[in-house]
């Protein structure tokens, strides 16, 4: 339901919850910790910018030693009588878990927002699950799940009223990067919603209790066995009390806004005989299933579970269908030699309320952002279907060990209404960026609704950049990548040899080359394989020389206002005229603090974009003599079996098709394999001009790839040196004589040009010459 | 089953693990936390004298920072590929969570024997539960529960065996001061058997996954959403290994010792109805009043479960007799808004193996060392025997709030063939050292087992120690305080006026009295409450003034070796005789690096001792002028409600006593209340002597209790002064003219003499006389 009043923005979670966080709080408490680092980063912003709380003030933002330390703040401001947060993420809440404690059993509201993700056990991973928020259930928070970047905004208010009315602390979380980063296009609580459900009579109690000279208590002391286990009981009814309290907040919410949630939300046939439960993200790909399933006539249904803590053990077994007769939970986290936890909680539950007759089953789920899709939740449906259903499966993954994996159904898709555009570049060179201002652009001119997902390597700078674009005019529940794309943007030309790019492309989509070469040689510099789906899927193909126009106007290797017009003008979601007007008002909004000449350059390069954007012929017939990307992917004689059994696969981008068998059991290794990772990816290649070098190694020393090396030898080895090898003279008296040359490796290079930056040696005549200097590699390799 | 061979010691539980842990480990990370510290205290000691481990190396012990840092150390110690153990309780665990998640997910074998104790909520607590463990149960370690001592022991040994076999890192945990700190007689490991259980190969393989450059591999990297959730799996066969490789292990040991042990261990009847299920030293209590109960033709059983994680789901289910009909899982630790884990971990075994016909419900006993005993047992099954048992119950309180708690059953006893003794002493009178003397000495010089137990008020020193020490024919597994004594020692007469020490004497019983007062007189200067028990009981009563003997012999406060003697002769557990001799061995082990006069100073005391113990005559009836011990408890008119219905009750010793609805919610206090805990219990006083006194107030500033105050006043002041009253000039020159008093207040002093240490000015022609001297306080009060 949209409301006419309603101010709608495009943020991702972490925007989300910070606004409400941030309006909501006098002290701040913070450290940064993937993914939840940028609730902190808004928050230590807005006051900066001197942003002030629904009180009138600016919170006092603190950035601490360690989450160990941020817990110690938050604890010690509330105790104040303080409205106090944090942000926070595996490791990180763990090192919260002895405050929690303490926190709770003071009866003490606050909120803790977790971007959920993964702890690190046989490998670290930034990414996300409930392997954290789990660790913390027995803390005696309440403990809220939203799924989507609305909830994360609504939910936000909810816990810090429901932290207040309770006098319970809440741990309110979401799914780290698909909802922490997910951009989407949500209606934003303002802040007489904020005053509505924060009433102030829980605030002056908050206050009282705080701890003050004037009226001296003590609190935190020890207790010995006499009095401490009586006293731990004293807090039950606070406990009782919390469900029909966060029911009030969201019905409260819902009169106001027209959103409405419920502690556990079922969705499907009103008969249905299998239904699963999950929490968070994981939600939206169920929660679209299901509907189809039903829609199909399917027997199925799903609960999304948004309180979690305190259990709730009579709304969750009145909200399964008395229909049904299997349930599978859905768990996103593994507590090795036990069942995973919300199993645990629901087999519990059921059999306290007497609903013995129900099948229970467990699944575990999207570990470490593991996808969950629709074909995946048919999976799990099909796999309640079969006469005996295993106790604990595996959802997503090829268990070829211990055999719980389900098969996903690959026939299986969801019809969709929305336009799906794919993008492909390299981190840093401005693709994310333009995007997400794309999104802002569609979001703001028209009623369509909008997602942005976007995915790194996690190599940083110079790695694959992967976004997801969805807009369409029914509210996004896709929380999956896209799998089969109306657009395709290929924003570095170099990535069509090191992946399956078009695999994307659903047949009759558009592709968009950034391509140095001219549209009549593209098709056939383009691998074999991604030549026969062109012709296969019948795509339509375009072209631009990007990083010609990006150089030409002064942008250097930026090419994202190239890059964003003939998004505009192929996609065809708003007019493109409008599009380029949008764009350039967002351009001037980004960059007139860096002036005017900068804004200049943005708006010739968008104004030169559309003119160079050129159709590419695409010919009946692959060109016989095309390179394949199998044999660009394929390792060189000799690899060991490791790497080329699972090393390369994951360099290919195939790791998601490696079974349980292929992984190291315990996280273990071998070394010295960076250099099967040759992406020959740069665009630019720093040379090495012999005649101004000065010898000092800077340019070796910085370059995070180690691909340039420095070597003084002996005038004698020139003798065999190929044709065009370069060398000078050594200055250094320690090697009289000796002759010293600079290489670069141009496969390792990722051309971020900070040993240019570094470089020391100028030419006299042209100050802007450097002994090493950034050249297009195409020149060169 | 004692074999002849075997060594016999009495120790704690701590030392008992140390001594196991200490021969296994190469490096031993520490950082002290109650009650684990003694661990790393006796592992440190015996590095520092030189004992070597299994394989003739002494091991390393570090202490850290604090517990992150010790499991840090652990940590990179294991991936060298060394033994490494640690120790710790509580929040300590708490800080080692990150590290564990890792370490298990390397599968590094290593070992972490916990003492468990209470999480720090409303307040902290030094006390023993299992708030701790629990919080680590999601780590992926293995979990085994030790119910005593000697079994602490055994599964010292049998964890470091299983985590080298398994490769699965073991946390080992026994209770909190009810085990770390029971002393009890067990059969020592030798060796042999620890070379019998851990195998060379293990060792070896432990070695070779070690870090080393001669063999470079890369461990701890980061995983990406590809394959970090397939290698998550790639554990699991580890997992399904451990239940079986822990039963070998205990079955090993078995053939070795005799001592044989299961997963799940069933004890009761074979048709059972009924039946607990409990970890930990819980178990011994739920043993005795099971043996009892079956022993009257009830059928009920219980399970002593020692595997926790993995959970054993078909030895823990296949254990539980096909006769039961309701089983109740008892929980020591509260998980506030779920249910507890042992209970939602036992309704997840009995679905998923069909055991539906069973009703399962959940206790909650024993938070923060609360007791648990047979009364109580027995109230657990007769919950189980109502025609509706309450889902959820507490056991060991009052919950007159949420109505959970269950009613002991306060006929309930068990018939015993052991001696019980219970010594009343104050914190650093040598009353603890003395009982735990006399326990060696009983175990050494006879067959009989011996168990002792000490309570501490956890005021340090200055506060009351009760003993409770029991010698008999039989293993001892009653874990819960003495009940009926046959044996009652005050070592303190002032404890008379605080506590109702006489209560805890069975009929018949014998009680000793250090007393002031001559043998005549005691019985009028007792108050009227004992008085009336001492004639209703027909108890026997005997005193020495064991003060006055210490000090004449030159032990000053130090009564231990004066009381010892008689409680040798009045218990006659052995002949007097052979224990005096034996007292005299023990006196010359503890003293003689102390020097000859020490050794000497002690046996005087002994053999004045018997010569001092005299009879106490006891009239018919009460004498009529005493006073009270409820008058003496009572608090002054105008106290407030809470002090008088809380904090006096609690003075009082009688906490246990108070229900849930006399509890702060959150820790919450008055503050100013040490006034009403006037405990009158310093045997010497200090008193002033003005004429040296240099007016320096060091005194006043280190007394602990602020129970010596300094004052500087106008000469007028004195004019209404009452008669003695002290006083001097005072020396500085910003008050020229004005008096100074230091005064005692003798109810807040606990005669620790600190003061008297610290005090500067002694008198010109007898330097021990110092301006505050320490004299008796029955001179004084």
């Amino acid at each position: 339901m949209k409301q006419t009043s309603a101010v709608w923005a495009t943020v991702d979670g972490n925007e989300a919850v910070a606004k409400v966080a941030h309006a909501l709080s006098e002290v701040i408490a913070i450290y940064p910790i993937t993914p939840a680092s940028p609730m902190g980063e808004f928050s230590d912003a807005y006051s900066a910018a001197g942003r002030k709380n629904l009180w009138g003030s600016v919170p006092e933002v603190v950035e601490m030693q360690s989450e160990a330390g941020a817990a110690g703040m938050l604890h010690g401001a509330l105790q104040k009588g303080a409205l106090a947060t944090t942000f926070t993420a595996s490791q990180g809440l763990l090192l919260m878990l002895p405050n929690m404690y303490k926190i709770a059993g003071e009866l003490t509201p606050t909120v803790i927002h977790v971007a959920a993700r993964t702890l690190a056990t046989h490998a670290l991973s930034i990414f996300g699950d409930h392997s954290d928020v789990m660790s913390a259930r027995m803390t005696g928070w309440t403990m809220l799940a939203a799924d989507s970047v609305q909830q994360a905004h609504d939910f936000a208010l909810i816990a810090h009223a429901a932290a207040l009315r309770t006098r319970l602390p809440v741990l309110h979380f979401f799914d780290g990067f698909r909802t922490s980063h997910e951009v989407d296009k949500i209606q934003l609580l303002n802040d007489d919603d904020l005053r509505a459900l924060i009433r102030d009579e829980d605030v002056l109690a908050h206050r009282m209790r705080g701890l003050s000279p004037d009226r001296p208590v003590l609190r935190g002391s020890a207790q010995n066995p006499d009095v401490f286990f009586q006293a731990r009981e004293a807090a039950n009814t606070f406990y009782e009390a919390v469900p029909a309290a966060v029911q009030t907040l969201m019905d409260e919410l819902a009169a106001r806004t027209g959103r409405a949630y419920q502690l556990a939300e079922y969705t499907g046939a009103p008969d249905a005989e299998k239904v699963i439960i999950i929490m968070g993200s994981g939600a939206g790909a169920a929660l679209e299933t299901v509907e189809e399933l039903v829609h199909r006539g399917e027997k199925v249904g799903v609960i999304n579970l948004h309180l979690y803590r305190p259990f709730p053990v009579e709304q969750l077994v009145a909200a399964i269908p008395a229909s049904a007769k299997r349930v599978m939970v859905m768990d996103r986290t593994k507590e090795p030699g036990g069942r995973d936890p919300l199993y645990l909680d629901v087999v519990s539950a059921l059999t306290e309320q007497g609903r013995t007759g129900l099948e229970v089953f467990a699944a575990r789920y999207g570990l470490s952002s593991k996808e969950f899709t629709p074909k995946l939740v048919k999976a799990v449906f099909d796999e309640l279907a079969k006469p005996a259903p295993r106790r604990q499966v595996t959802v997503g993954i090829h268990d070829d060990v211990t055999h719980t994996s389900v098969t996903a159904d690959a026939e299986f898709t969801i019809p969709t209404r929305a336009v799906q555009a794919v993008f492909f570049g390299l981190g840093s060179d401005g693709t994310v960026g333009a995007n997400k201002a794309s999104i802002k652009i569609i979001g703001e001119h028209t009623d369509l609704y909008a997602q942005g997902y976007f995915v790194y390597d996690s190599r940083k700078a110079g790695s694959t950049t992967i976004s997801h674009l969805r807009f369409g005019p029914d509210p996004i529940r896709s929380t999956y990548l896209i799998e089969q794309a109306d657009f395709v943007a290929v924003h570095q030309f170099g990535l069509l040899q090191r992946m399956k790019v078009i695999d994307i492309a659903r047949p009759g989509a558009t592709v968009l080359f950034n391509s140095p070469y001219p549209a009549e040689q593209i098709f056939s510099r383009l691998p074999i394989e991604a030549q026969q789906q062109i012709i296969d899927k019948k795509l339509h193909c375009y072209a631009i020389d990007a990083h010609r126009i990006a150089r030409e106007v002064g942008l250097g290797a930026r090419i994202n206002t190239v890059m964003q017009p003939c998004f505009f003008k192929l996609a065809n979601i708003i007019p493109v005229d409008e599009a380029i007007e949008a764009l350039k008002g967002s351009i001037k909004k980004l960059y007139s603090k860096r002036g005017q000449s900068v804004v200049d350059m943005n708006y010739r390069a968008v104004d030169s974009a559309l003119a160079a954007l050129v159709e590419v012929p695409v010919p009946d017939s692959v060109a016989g003599e095309s390179s394949s990307l199998a044999s660009a992917l394929a390792m060189p004689a000799g690899t060991p079996d490791f790497i080329a059994q699972f090393t390369a696969r994951v360099i290919a981008g195939e790791g998601d098709l490696l079974p349980v068998s292929a992984m190291p059991i315990d996280g273990t290794f071998p070394t010295g394999t960076a250099r099967y990772d040759a992406r020959a990816l740069a665009q630019d290649l720093p040379i090495w001009d012999p005649s101004i070098c000065t010898d000092c190694g800077k340019c070796a020393l910085v370059c995070p790839h180690a691909a340039i090396r420095i070597k003084v030898y002996d005038p004698s080895e020139l003798d065999s040196a190929p044709e065009g090898f370069q060398s000078k003279e050594y200055k250094g008296r320690e090697y009289k004589g000796q002759r010293l040359t600079v290489q670069v490796s141009p496969d390792q290079c990722t051309g971020c040009g900070v040993c240019v930056e570094m470089c020391p040696a100028t030419s006299k005549t042209d100050p802007s010459h450097k002994s090493i200097n950034m050249l297009p590699a195409i020149e060169y390799r």
